[in-house]
C-alpha cells in the first residue's frame, strides 16, 4: 500500500493520465498523434521527485512543476500540445483515481483471505459453546463459531459494497479551468469519454472538481471497514485477557513481547486494529469538510484531502493485514471455554431458566424468581440449579443443558455463511 | 421530523414491533393468536411517556420499564407471552428503523423538490455568463446554469443512493440476549423472517446487535447528503456578500435582519446549512465509534447512538428545509453577474487567450506571456485586450468573446440533467 | 444543569445583560437611570417563550424577536434606549457566558465530591493487592488504592486547571455590529469595563465576536474531563466483567437489569460515562470548526456553537454524576482481587523473578529465561516458582512475595493524595 | 520541525533518556556510575533506524528492538544494569516529552514573529477605514488595523497559554511495568525526582501511563492555535478574492500561479492554513480517544497517539510558517478598501444614521425607517444619504463621516496590543 501511494507511484500516475488525455484529444485533433507515445516513454523515476517535492511547496500545487518538467522532456513541437485544456485538479484527481483502483485491488484480495479465514473459524467451532457476553458480563451461551460469523458477516456486509464503491469512485476527471473543458469547445463531453475509456475509468455527467461526495464516500467506507474488523479486535482482546483466556492470537516470534515483562503475550494485531480504528475516524471527518468547496475550487479544503484519503488507506491495509493474521491463526481455546461457562454456578443459563418459568408463572414473577434465586448464588455460591430447585417446584434442570443454545447458534451459522459467499464470489468474479 | 423523532412516535414503533413480534411467534406456536391484536389496541399516548423516561434514566434502557408498563395493560393470560425470547436491542433497533424509514420518506420528498428546483435553476439561466472562481478569484468564464447543474449533480449523486441505504438499514433486529433468539429453538430464522415480513422491513443472516455498519452508513449517508447541501450554501454564502451580490436568498419578511443594521439582508438559509454541516460531521464520528462494539452487547457505544442519529436525522432535515427554500427562490442579479464579469479588465479570459497563443508561441512561453500581461493589467489598470495587442502581433481578440464559454458550459448541463432525471424517477418510482 | 441551559435561564441570563449594559450605559450618559431597573423588573417567564422559539427560526437569530418583546414591556421614553449599540453577539454571548459561569459551579461541586470519593477509595485499599494489567493481560502486581489514586490523579489534574478555564471563559461580550462598539463614540473601553464589573466578569482586551478560542477551550477543557472519567470507567466496566469481578457497581434498585436476562447487573454508570465520552470528543471538532470566523461574523459557524457548547455541558453533568456514584460507592471484592492474582500461576510476578535475575545473568538473559519458564507455566499449568527453581539453581522466591508490589504502590498514593489535596483547596478557596 | 519528529531525533532522545535515568540510578545504588556515560557515547545515526522500523512492526512496541540494539553496544557489566526498572512507556513518553520541548521552541520562536508582524498591520493601519463584515455582507466600517489586531489578539491570546502548557506537558514519564516502579522499591520516587531533574523536566505525582489527558491538552492547544491562525486566512482568503481585492499575499516567484490560468495570483499561505485547519480538528478527537486507556496500559489507544501528535505538530508548524509570510508581507490595498466602502451608496453607514434617528424616533421606529430607505437604495442605486433625506425631516448626514469609526477603532487597537506586548514579554522572557 506505500507502494501505491509513494512519490513515484504518483507521478507515474499523472503521467499516465497526460498520455491518456493526448490519446483521446489527439483522436479530436486536439493533440498530435505522437504525443501520447511521447509522454508514455518518460521513465517516471527520471524526474527530480525531491525537487519537485520542493517546487510543490513553492507552488502551493505540484501540477505547475511537474508540467514543466514533463515539458522539458518532449521535443518542441509537442511540447506545445502538452496537458492542453486540463487543469491541476483533472490531473491530481484522475492520478489519485488511478491509485485509488490499485488500493482497493489490494484491499480486496486482503478481504477475501480474511473472509475465508472467519468462514474457516465459523465452520470449525460451530459447536464449541463459549459465553456470550453484555456490558462485559456473561448473558447466556453462543457458540464460538457462532461469533465468528458475526464477525464474518460484519466484514462480508461492509465488503459486498467494493463493486459499488468502484462504480462511484473510478471515475475520470477532466473538466478544464472551470469545469466547462471550454478550451476543447463543445466536443469537451466526447474527449471526457474518450478520456475516461483510455483509463479504465467511467465518466461523470460533469466536472467533480468542487463535488467531493465520492472522496467522502471512499473514506466513510474505509472506515466503515475498519470499524467491522474492530469489533473483531475488540472481541479478540478481551478474549485473550487474562481472565478470560478462550484465545490466543497465533505465536510469532519476537512479537507482543515486553521490554519489562517476560511472560506477556499481548495481542499485538488487536492492538494495532484498534489503534487504527481511532486514527481512521479522524480522516472521515476532513473529507467530511473538504465537501463544503466554494465555487470551481476551493481555498484550502481540497488540499487537506491530500493527506487523509492516502492515511486512511494505509491504514486500512494495516488493519486488514492485521485482521488477516486473526482470522487464519488465531488459537482457540475449547476447554478454557467450557470452564469459562460454569463460573458463575449457572447464572449464565438464568435466561434460560427464566423461558421455562415463564408460561407457568407468567413472565414477570418468572424474571423476578430467577433474579432472586441469582442475587442468592452470587451471594453463597450455590449453583443456580440447586437453589432454583428449592425456590420452585417446577423442574427447570433442562434449562441448564449446552445442547439448545449450540443447536439455535446452527442456522444463523449457515445464513452468514452463505450470505458471505455470495459476497465473496461477487469479489472473485466467482 | 421531530415528530418522526419524538418520544410518543418511539413508543408507538415499540408497540409495533411487539405486535409483529407477537403476530409472528403466533404463526410458530409461541405466542396466542389474540396477543397482537391485544398489543395493537394499546394508544401509545396512553403509557405516562415522562414516567417512562425517569424509570429509563435509572434502569439504563428504556425496555425494562416499557415491558412493565404494557404488561400492565394486557390480560395476565397474555402478559405472559409479550416479549417472548427478545431483548432489548430487538425493540429498540427494530423501533429506531421504523423511525428511520419515516424519515427517509420525508428526506426523499425534500430531494426530489431540491433536484426539481435546482432543475430549473440549470435549465433557466443555461445561457448566463458569470465569472468561474477557484481560490475566491476569477478563473474563467462560466453559465449560471452550469453552477447550478452541479449543485444539482451533487445533490443528485447522493440522492441516487437513497434506494440502497433503504436496503442497508430498513431491516429487522431480532436476536434475543445474544442474538442467538435460542428461546425460539431451531426456528429463530422462520420466525425473524415472518417478524420482519410483518414490518415491511428485510431480514439479516444474523443479528446486528453488534455490528453497527449500517447505522454509521446511515450517518455517513445523511453527512454527505450535508455536505453536498454544503457546497451549494457555500457558493451561495459568497454570491450573496456585498462585493459580489450576484445572488440574494428569496425575500422572507422577518428574515436575515439584524438586531442592530437595519439594511443587512443576511443569507439565513446558507447559514444554517453550513452550521448544519459543522453539527453533522461530528455526529458521524460517533456512529463510526459506536463501531467498535464489544462482544453481544457493548458498555456504552451502542447508548452514544440513541442521541447521534436521531439528531443526524433533524439536522438533516433542517438543512434541506433550507436547501429548498434556496432552490426554489434563489434570485439571480443577471446584470450584477455581466458587471462582475468586467471588473477584472479581461484578466477572466487569460486563459483563453494563452490557449489561442500556446499553438503558435508553445504553450509555456505563451503562458508566460499571458501572466506578464496580466501584472500589467493589474498594475496599469488598463484591459488585456489592449495590453496584449501590445505585446503579441499575434490577434486574440476573439478569446474575450463570451460565446464560446457559454457554448462549452451547455452540453455539460445537459449530462447532468439527464443524469438527475434518472436519480428523480428513482427516487418517485416514475 | 438542564436548568442552567433552559431556555428560560437563557431569556433570564439575556435580560441580565441589557439590564447590565443599561446600568453601564448609564454612568456615561449613553442611557437613562431608570432603564436598568425596567429590565430587572421583567420576569423572564413572562416573555413567550415558545413564541420566541418560532419568531428565532425565522429570523435566524434570537435577538431581533427578544428585542422586540422586550422593547414591548418598557415605556416608550425607556425603549428608545434599550440594547443601545449592542449586537446580536453581544447579547448571545454574554448570556452564555453568565450561564457557563453557573454550569461550572455545577461541576465544581461535582467534582469535589468525586475527589473526596476517590481519595477515601485510595485510602481504604491502599495495601489492597491486585493485578496489574496492560494489553488486559496480567502484567505485575498493584494495589486497588494505588488505581484509585491514578484515577483521582487523572480527575484532580483537570479539575486543578478549572480556576483557569474560569479566567478565560468569565469574560463579558460587547463590542456592537463590527465590535468597535463605535455608537458609544470612544468611551466605548469604559463601558465595556463599567458593564463587565456589573456581571462580574472580566472585560477583554476586544470584542471577542469572531475570536472563538475561548469557546474551544472551554470544550476541550470539558471533553479531557469527561476523558478523565472514561479512564476509570473503562476500568470499571472491566473490572466488573464476569471473569475479573474484582468491583461491582453500588446496588441501585431497578438498576442494571436486563429485560430478557434476570440475572444481570450491567454496569450501568461506566457505560453512562463511556457513551459520554463518545459523544463529547465530537462536540469538540464543532467547537474548532466555530474557530475559522470570517470578518466580524461568520456565517455559520458561530450558529454550530450554540448547541454544541449546552450538549457538552449536559453530557458532562451526566458523566460527573455517575462518576460519582462509583467513586462514593463503588464496591470492592478484595477476596476475589487475592484470588486473580493467582491464576496465572505466579506469571504476575516474572517481572520481579526477572529483575531478580537480572544482576546475576544479565537483564536479557535473564529476560530470555524467564520467558522460557512463562512458556512452561503456560502449557503445563505447573506455577511458575517451581518451574523457576528447576531451571535456575538462583533463589528467586522472594520475587513471588506480594509485599514489595505493596510497599511500592505506597509513596505514590501519598504523592497523588497530596496533590488532589492542593486541587481541592484550590476548588473550594479552602 | 520535520527534524525535530524524526526517527533519529526520536532515537536520540531515547537514548537521552536511558542514560538520564542511570544517572539518577546510579545516584540511589541501582546502576554503576560508568554507564550513563557509555549510553551518552553511543551515536544515534550509528544505530541502524530502518532496521529498528522493521522490528518495531514485528514486536508492536519500538522499546523491544531499542533496548537489544543498546545492549549490544554496551559492555556486558553495563549492558545488566541498563533499562532497569524502566517500561517501554517510560522510553517511549519520554522521549516524545523532549521531542516536544524542542518543537515548542520552535513554535514559540515564530508565534513571536507573528506577533510582531500582526502587531505591526495594526499600527500602519491604524487609521485606514474599511467594511466590516458580517454574514459576508458589509455591515459598519472598521478600520484594517483593528481587524489586525483582531488577529493579533487570537494568536496572542493562545500563544499565551505556552508557559502553562510547557508546565504541563514537560514531565518525565518513568513508572516500570504498571507505573509503581517496584523495582526500585520505596525509593522509587527520589529516583524519579532525579531522573526529571537530569532532563530538565518536572515530576508528576504518579505515572501519567494511562493519564493521557496532558496529550490531549497539548494537541487542543494546537488546534486551538492552528484556529486562530484560521481566522487570519479565512479573512485574508475572502479580503484577495477578485472582487474584494483588499488584500494581496506577498508576491513570492513561483507561488500562487495556476498550470492552466496564467493571470492567476493565488492565496497560497491562506490556502495551507485553511487544510492545516481541517487535518488538526481531526487528530484532536485522536487525542481525546486515547484518554478511555484501561488500567495500566491500554491496546491500541496509546498507539494511536503516536502519529496523532507529531503530525499536529507538523501541521501547526507549516500553518505558523504561513502565518509569518502573511503576518510579515501582507499588501494592503488601502485605495481599494476606500472605494469598497462606497460600493453600497451608503448602506454601510446604516447602522449609524438608525442611532441617530433612535433618540427622536424611537429605537424600532428608526431601524424600521432606515430598513426601508435600504430597500430603497438597493432597488434604485440612489445613495441612502439622499433617499434618508426624503424620507426623513432629521439631519442625519453626520452618520456618513468614517471620522467616528476611525476613532471608535482605536483605543481597541490600543488594549489589543498592550495585552500583545505583555505575552510577547512572557514567551521571550523579556
Amino acid at each position: 500500500m506505500r507502494a501505491v501511494f509513494s512519490d513515484r507511484a504518483r507521478i507515474a500516475a499523472m503521467l499516465r493520465m497526460e498520455a491518456a488525455l493526448a490519446r483521446a484529444e489527439a483522436v479530436h485533433g486536439f493533440a498530435p498523434e505522437e504525443l501520447a507515445a511521447a509522454i508514455e516513454s518518460i521513465d517516471p523515476g527520471s524526474l527530480d521527485i525531491a525537487g519537485l517535492g520542493r517546487a510543490t511547496a513553492l507552488a502551493g500545487v505540484p501540477t505547475i512543476p511537474f508540467v514543466k518538467a514533463v515539458q522539458a522532456r518532449l521535443p518542441p513541437d509537442l511540447e506545445r500540445a502538452f496537458h492542453r485544456g486540463a487543469t491541476t485538479q483533472d490531473v491530481l484527481d484522475t492520478a489519485l483515481v488511478l491509485q485509488i483502483r490499485d488500493a482497493l485491488e489490494l484491499l480486496r484480495q486482503d478481504l477475501v483471505a480474511v473472509i475465508d479465514g472467519l468462514a474457516r473459524l465459523a465452520d470449525r467451532y460451530r459447536a464449541t459453546a463459549c459465553a456470550g457476553r453484555t456490558y462485559g458480563q456473561h448473558a447466556a451461551p453462543v457458540t464460538f463459531g457462532f461469533k465468528a460469523a458475526v464477525w464474518l458477516t460484519g466484514v462480508a456486509e461492509i465488503a459486498g459494497q467494493l463493486p459499488w464503491l468502484r462504480e462511484r469512485v473510478l471515475v475520470a476527471s477532466l473538466g478544464g479551468p472551470v469545469g466547462t473543458l471550454a478550451a476543447l469547445g463543445e466536443r469537451g463531453p466526447e474527449v471526457l469519454e474518450a478520456f475516461a475509456r483510455e483509463l479504465g475509468l467511467e465518466p461523470t455527467p460533469l466536472a467533480w472538481h468542487a463535488l467531493r461526495g465520492r472522496m467522502a464516500e471512499t473514506g466513510s467506507w474505509l472506515a466503515i471497514l475498519i470499524g467491522a474488523l474492530t469489533k473483531m479486535a475488540a472481541d479478540v482482546a478481551h478474549l485473550t485477557s487474562t481472565e478470560v483466556g478462550e484465545v490466543a492470537e497465533p505465536y510469532q516470534p519476537g512479537r507482543g513481547g515486553s521490554s519489562a515483562m517476560p511472560h506477556k503475550r499481548n495481542p499485538v494485531s488487536a492492538t494495532i486494529i484498534l489503534a487504527a480504528h481511532a486514527a481512521a475516524k479522524a480522516q472521515v471527518a476532513v473529507l467530511l469538510d473538504a465537501m463544503a468547496a466554494q465555487h470551481e475550487r476551493p481555498a484550502g479544503l481540497w488540499h487537506a484531502e491530500w493527506q487523509a484519503l492516502p492515511m486512511l488507506f494505509g491504514i486500512a491495509s494495516g488493519a486488514l493485514r492485521e485482521a488477516r493474521v486473526l482470522a487464519e491463526g488465531l488459537e482457540i481455546d475449547e476447554a478454557r471455554m467450557r470452564r469459562n461457562l460454569d463460573v458463575t454456578g449457572g447464572l449464565l443459563f438464568a435466561d434460560a431458566a427464566a423461558a421455562r418459568l415463564g408460561p407457568v408463572l407468567g413472565r414477570e414473577e418468572a424474571h423476578a424468581l430467577v433474579e432472586r434465586a441469582a442475587d442468592e448464588v452470587r451471594r453463597t455460591g450455590e449453583p443456580l440449579p440447586q437453589v432454583l430447585a428449592r425456590m420452585t417446584p417446577h423442574d427447570v434442570s433442562a434449562a441448564f443443558d449446552l445442547g439448545p443454545a449450540v443447536a439455535a447458534a446452527g442456522p444463523w451459522i449457515d445464513r452468514a455463511r452463505a450470505e458471505a459467499e455470495r459476497v465473496r464470489a461477487s469479489l472473485t468474479g466467482g
